[in-house]
């Protein structure tokens, strides 16, 4: 089933490339291999892989080292390793109650992270951006990782198009059609490529990548605080939709008598399951942020029966919910992140039982539901895997001489 | 984004076997191109294409021919076709309210198509393929035709395990958990391989390779009657889950105290949007089927305002759930297929109103709406697609002398 207008036929210098690409995901995503396995998981002969192995290592992109004896009998198989420190990302990300940065490379080790509280008076742009801007030089030092970067994924609690960076809305940050990723290229300087695209979306890269989905093709990762968003994963890709704004289940109406959205409509599914929601059913400040719902979570740990309640319920429009995205989209998995993962020991019960009563039997019966893996780093890390895409898909535009690889960025 | 186990390297005769696929899928689709037409289209160079068409003719499955000069100056470049009746699938359809067959060559050529009532009282399983293999015999006239036959493809108003064509519910057939594909296979008698799949998928399917939706990647086509369905195209490719079972729209949750819908749970889209619910609303039968509802339309050309208010009720209802769907799918067409295609110019307006008001701004402004354009015959045309798949998918398999293609199927 294809209608794509993209060139579908390959020549040979393409198929060079596709396998180059090949093997530097696997790499990156599974860590050392040895040959044997390259040539299992990749299909290839052993004498290409022999070839494309020594084009990454004469770039110093990989490393074939012998792995250390563990004690057992036999020269252990040596290893093809990516070079962590050659070539790496700066991930940032803008949530609703914090700002984070990390440099990780390639492999996707993190080099340097941190996370700071996002000071609720800095809402303005400039201010938002100058934090960041501060944090990124705290996991650039020592100034040595500067020369390594190649690029820079940007993850926002905001509905964002992928192809400028440009933040359509971020209500919870009170935003409305912002350029972020201009502003923050020009005030960081790195002159790299700049990415910007939807927490949510990049939680559930990481996730598959990296976390609680790993080798799961479809899969929905469910995200959010205040505002609800989500990562859709079909047959092992994103889904994107024709500008990047796919995903946002959230604005999925399930209550037409329900409560006015952020957004502008009514009954949105944000309206029933997220923080506000569940604050106001247990006659909590609805704006309290995440201290007031860990006192809820706490309260709901000692009996408190409002607490208790008030889960039960955020539970059930859950499962109501969850029940349709089940129906549209037959996943294997959905992953519980953000407020959700939180929530999850609270929630499980009347989820499940919501799916049993509303889903239909056969797509119901082949999902499984599982709190994230990655905690509240998802969109972090997912921002960094956002950065590494370029070399992913096309590491033979990156085999040159050592100097000048993260020039080769901006290329 | 890729967490797919499958091998991802490219070895040079699985090149081949895909290039040769990259140029039967473009013939396919389109019909008859030049030389230069499918190098543009391809990516592959003018020797590639050259020593590939060889090989499809040689094969006789496709022939090279100048085209009729239309009085132009110069010679017309000759035309690359593929012969339809080299290969042929039957395609079969079992809707609420008829039956179909179709004989369909490669290339798309609808060679012979029939379509009938279902006799109400023929409801038992044994009935209705007793019903589609006499239909099956008579588009299968004349006999040289039956060798030609490479495939069936079998179109379901239920819900289908695709790998083994198990229809697991067809509510409006009263089918439950019914082996459709063992039993039918057996009574046509064709030793081809037969799949079947949900109506509303191969609608999709139909649209995007030869209707309304042709040339457009993201993609929502909505049909149903009584039940409703969809079939979701995402990047191209058919949404189908981890079973198939993906795209079940008509049993998303829009009205939490809403009637109880044929599949258990309450509230769902289709006890909103489908015949019935339009029947109740305008006061008549609610299970008057196509006829009824005909009447009904004629009525509101005429300005009853009963009718008209029943459809705009509808069309609200259908713009709210539409507005869900553009938000989790940020589609770039929705197709109104099956019922709603007759419904289009009445409910359009309401839709357009609720999807200004309930979708997020920007993927509202991005998606189109349209009628289908094939008609009910969109899930016929597109079990027509899903049965020549194997072999636009690899047609190196169907290189062999002339006399043993149908025998291929087999292999």
């Amino acid at each position: 089933v294809t209608a794509r207008l993209d060139p579908v036929g390959q020549r040979s210098e393409t198929v060079r490339r596709a396998n180059l690409s090949a093997i530097v995901r696997e790499l990156h995503a599974r860590g050392p291999l040895s040959r044997s396995e390259l040539v299992a998981r990749t299909g290839l002969t052993r004498s290409a892989i022999r070839g494309l192995i020594r084009e990454l290592t004469a770039a110093g992109i990989a490393n074939e080292k012998r792995a250390i004896p563990l004690g057992t009998p036999g020269r252990p198989s040596p290893l093809v390793r990516l070079e962590p420190e050659r070539a790496s990302v700066l991930a940032l990300e803008i949530a609703v109650d914090s700002l984070a940065a990390a440099l990780v490379g390639l492999g996707g080790n993190v080099l340097a992270s941190i996370r700071v509280d996002r000071p609720r008076d800095h809402v303005s742009l400039d201010a938002i951006v100058g934090d960041l801007v501060a944090l990124a030089e705290r996991v650039l030092v020592p100034s040595r990782r500067r020369s390594a970067v190649i690029g820079i994924g940007v993850a926002v609690a905001g509905i964002v198009r992928r192809s400028d960076g440009f933040v359509w809305m971020a209500p919870n940050l009170g935003w409305r059609v912002t350029p972020l990723g201009q502003v923050l290229d020009e005030a960081l300087g790195l002159a790299v490529p700049l990415e910007i695209a939807n927490d949510a979306d990049l939680g559930a890269l990481a996730e598959v990548r990296r976390g609680a989905a790993r080798g799961i093709d479809n899969v929905i990762y469910l995200s959010g605080e205040v505002g609800v968003g989500g990562g859709i994963i079909v047959d092992g890709r994103a889904l994107a939709g024709v500008a990047g704004y796919g995903g946002e289940i959230g604005h999925m109406p399930v209550n037409p008598d329900g409560r006015a959205c952020g957004c502008g409509s009514t009954g949105c599914w944000e309206t029933e399951i997220g923080a506000t929601a569940l604050l106001r059913r247990a006659g909590r400040p609805i704006d309290g942020g995440r201290s007031e719902v860990d006192a809820l979570l706490a309260a709901a740990t000692d009996g408190d029966p409002v607490s208790l309640a008030a889960l039960e319920e955020t539970g059930r429009w859950l499962g109501l919910g969850l029940a349709g995205l089940v129906n549209i989209l037959n996943p294997g998995l959905v992953v519980f992140g953000g407020l959700f993962e939180h929530l999850y020991p609270f929630i499980e019960e009347p989820v499940r039982a919501m799916l049993d009563e509303r889903a239909l039997r056969p797509p119901r019966d082949l999902v499984g539901l599982t709190p994230s893996g990655l905690g509240d780093d998802a969109p972090l890390l997912g921002a960094a895997e956002l950065a590494f895409e370029p070399l992913l898909a096309d590491p033979a535009r990156w085999l040159r001489p050592r100097d000048t690889l993260a020039e080769r960025a901006t290329a």
